[in-house]
């Protein structure tokens, strides 16, 4: 008889934030804090999903425009398709790679292995609009610190995964991906094992940590004060793993 | 004051199904016989998302690979690469185009527009291994009916999402994407609304349909008798629409 991996009802908590994050503030603690006046609670096995938003704002990943000299060169792109060509300057340093720059897009890989569209940067609804917000610098390093501060204020050990939403090649719509992991698996290898008519699976390598943002993606919103969620009832692998088990060897890419 | 669009609990519940899926059966009442069973039952604003393997099954997508006779280009290339010639023959004719061809690897665009490895041809574990399944026709038009046929049954009117999994540029793993859509938006549209901060959105068109494909895959599996569930508690907008409004316009997308 096959093994099979018994499946069990899957919770996603919103969780609401009422005050502003701010540079050097306690994200552990102000999300605890949130919950409880929620009267929401971790319990063991759960999941925390975080937008990167919150993390790269208490990090202070963030930029005043008018402080960005852009090159020539990214002002005469920038003219051409009515762009802010500071946000194209700042875009180019925050990259590593660009990867595509048409019709006014900007597909760049940035410093963290992300292919995305200006370089993950925000300025479509922070503080003012004239502030840029970045990606974490380290985004692993971030849900490893902020899964251990839940762990020293809870005693529980959460697993934490940092989102972005980005465009996709094909597909139309911005979803959600996991930029920084700590406490579980990214993937999920199935190859070896066998499906529930004892045939041998072939390539079944499973993006667990894209699927986990993505269904976050569906509570934690833009228009809504809910930068994070709970994802409870979930069996998956616990462990080190990091962002960069998801990204895929450029050797081996064929849409580069 | 922005509005803001209030944040609830999802649900994702799985559905298991006890039978094998054979050409012909009814699926709807198959699902409604099984959810029985379990003590389970549809809700008005529940969404059904279904892999698409028990649709294609039922609607007989299969295909007996000794009938396929692969031209001597197919059994050259994959001679080369250990590959099954059959399959790379009947991937082919799957396809609209071959979009890459390289180091064993064939993706395609399938008939429907997906673009895939090997068209989304599945032989890792139907019955036997020599037989292969196909993606549904019109995997939209089965959406539809299977909608229509929960309605008949129930009285509810429950979109209905059909999925696979795909690998994807740039990423590793595989993640569940929307293949056909009934009775919901695919996209979700924010361009021009307001943040919780007032300030306007740019590009903010949310691929749902992935989305939720996605959130479905954590707890539909391969290994395990669950290839439905249930998406409980989420806000989304009720309507026609088709997966073609998730594929990217050939002409606009960079990544061919």
């Amino acid at each position: 008889m096959a093994k099979t991996r018994k499946s069990r009802e899957v919770r996603l908590i919103p969780i609401t934030f009422e005050d502003n994050v701010v540079p050097g503030m306690d994200i552990a603690e102000t999300l605890l804090k949130s919950m409880r006046r929620h009267h929401q609670r971790f319990r063991q096995g759960d999941i925390l999903v975080v937008k990167h938003k919150i993390i790269s704002k208490s990090e202070g990943c963030l930029v005043d425009l008018d402080s960005v000299r852009p090159s020539a060169e990214s002002i005469a792109w920038a003219e051409q398709y009515e762009l802010d060509a500071r946000v194209v300057e700042l875009a180019l340093r925050e990259s590593r790679a660009v990867i595509r720059r048409r019709n006014g897009i900007l597909i760049t890989e940035t410093h963290h292995g992300f292919l995305c569209a200006n370089s993950g940067i925000d300025v479509s609804n922070v503080d003012g609009g004239e502030t840029a917000l970045l990606l974490p610098k380290d985004p692993d390093r971030s849900a490893a610190n902020l899964r251990r501060a839940l762990q020293r204020k809870t005693g529980l050990t959460i697993p934490v995964i940092i989102t972005d939403s980005f465009g996709r090649p094909w597909r139309e719509g911005l979803a959600e991906f996991a930029i920084g992991i700590a406490g579980m698996k990214a993937l999920r290898d199935d190859r070896g094992r066998r499906d529930s008519h004892g045939y041998k699976l072939k390539a079944s390598v499973e993006a667990v940590a894209d699927e986990i943002a993505c269904a976050a993606g569906m509570v934690c919103g833009k228009l809504n004060r809910t930068p994070a969620c709970i994802v409870r009832g979930l069996n998956f692998s616990a462990g080190r793993s990091n962002v960069r088990e998801l990204l895929r060897d450029p050797e081996t890419d064929l849409f580069r």
